[in-house]
């Protein structure tokens, strides 16, 4: 598990829980997670998990049948290179990450031996402390092979063991065979909530109960849409309305980016929003709306601790 | 002078200084003015004009040839029935507000045997206190007579004795025969630094110096100058490069709205940017970078004070 923060700590210790031999890259808390466990506090129950395989570095991490990588997509371009010293022959990555086009830059860097799978995590989590993961709400994991140029594919053992795994430490997974429709489908409603919480500094029941944002979120969603059907990606426009209505039934609600924000670190607008915006103008869609909050959110991530 | 703040009361007492009898309606100053005087403090000279013909009430104010309108567009709907009480027959109105739209309900309320003249003022002040008002940059007066779907208006008597009068003063007047055309060359800087000023919290100068930033300022005056063709106004394209250059030269500038914002005021945003909006909508014409900014814009304004 590389990156053991909210995202890798949960799915860590509940792969960990259902018996499979995990093994953690901490950035700062190797030490102190050794000592005292990696826990896992959730509705589900909690968790400490005693003893961990924790490691401050990527020397010690033995080879692996599965490279989970939870970073943030800034960190991706130094990770994705030592990604094969620590694969078995034949191993897979899996990147749990947001945004869309960070699955191209690990491909290219572990070459065609390995096979790469992208995650989408479906989960409220947060980093509370260190080796301390709160886990507030929902846990799917969505999972899909990718091919280049996110062609459909087939699913693959490897995702078929994760999810087993993770059932039966009673974690859902979803297999799909288009990776690139089941992030269209995440991003539509990560790139308007994530952009704007940061913008109008807001939790979710805030903008989701304000006219003008529910207005404005629907309408990053429909250009969304128009993106991902450019790619052949059909998504029923009902899905906005599924959305918005799910998001005013959520409790009060900070996204990832806002956290970031909020504890002034850089934000994850490259992979979440940019990327999106750029892959889209190559299909000759523009997405104007959010193109806006793209800019507003450059000039508030220039300025984090100005 | 109704409505005697940054913007009356500037103007206020350039025209008394020129020898005008200029009579004041204050909301909460009279006293102070009587007793104090109106201050003006700008680079020009600092002055103090007084005594004052300082009014609390409408009840007092004589009979006038023109009443200058220079109260926040909120208020026009109040202030607009009240006005032929204090007109000498035939007499004008001059409103000085930003935006677009205000005319039509202005022109409604005062009727045709009233003239009713737009003004526009290009100026920096504040007021920094009970009347005092800081005069800190320009100070053009443009000003167009209004006529029925903004046709285009010969200047009349009335706005060339303004002229003259703001002249002697040492103040700039433009008298221009399109006030519509008018109306949209400010709109091209106030709509998009006012509403970024707000949003990004941010004074004129980080604003213009972040290339993202920059960059969506253009495309919201590009959104305005194709708005003003649909009315057949046409703006060439290299007045926003003017306009993005020359707020590079100015000084770091608090707008209007983030001035009311910072004193958590409501927001002018309904004529400044709604306005326009609803006016391009009627004429086919989108804007959906400058919508995007609209809708946050009213989310902010509908929390200000929560």
């Amino acid at each position: 598990m590389i990156g053991a923060g909210a995202i890798g700590g949960f799915y860590g210790v509940r792969l960990a829980q259902a018996g499979s031999d995990v093994h953690f890259l901490f950035r700062n808390d190797a030490v102190h997670v050794r000592e005292h466990g990696l826990k896992v506090t959730s509705p589900d129950g909690d968790h400490i998990h005693h003893p961990v395989n924790a490691h401050p570095g990527w020397e010690t991490i033995p080879q692996v049948d599965v490279a989970i990588v939870a970073v943030k997509a800034q960190a991706n371009a130094d990770v994705a290179p030592l990604l094969p010293s620590i694969l078995k022959p034949g191993g897979s990555v899996l990147l749990i990450q947001n945004g869309l086009g960070s699955e191209e830059l690990i491909a290219e860097a572990i070459g065609p031996e390995y096979s790469l799978i992208g995650g989408l995590a479906f989960i409220q989590t947060e980093r509370v402390g260190p080796g301390h993961v709160a886990h507030y709400a929902l846990g799917q994991l969505s999972m899909g092979a990718f091919l280049p140029d996110y062609q459909q594919a087939p699913v693959t053992d490897a995702m078929r063991t994760i999810a087993d795994e993770l059932g039966k430490a009673g974690v859902d997974s979803e297999l799909a065979e288009d990776l690139l429709e089941a992030r269209y489908r995440k991003l539509l409603w990560n790139a308007p909530f994530n952009g704007l919480s940061v913008i109008l500094n807001a939790t979710t029941d805030l903008m989701i109960n304000d006219p003008a944002v529910y207005a404005l979120v629907g309408t990053v969603m429909q250009e969304l849409i128009s993106a991902a059907a450019a790619e052949g990606r059909k998504i029923d426009p009902a899905f906005v309305e599924l959305l918005l209505e799910g998001t005013k039934l959520m409790p009060a609600y900070s996204t990832s980016m806002k956290v970031d924000y909020d504890h002034g670190r850089p934000l994850e607008i490259d992979g979440m929003i940019g990327a999106p915006l750029a892959r889209a103008a190559r299909f000759g869609v523009e997405m104007p709306a959010l193109e806006t909050i793209y800019k507003e959110l450059q000039f508030i991530n220039a300025r984090l601790g100005a």
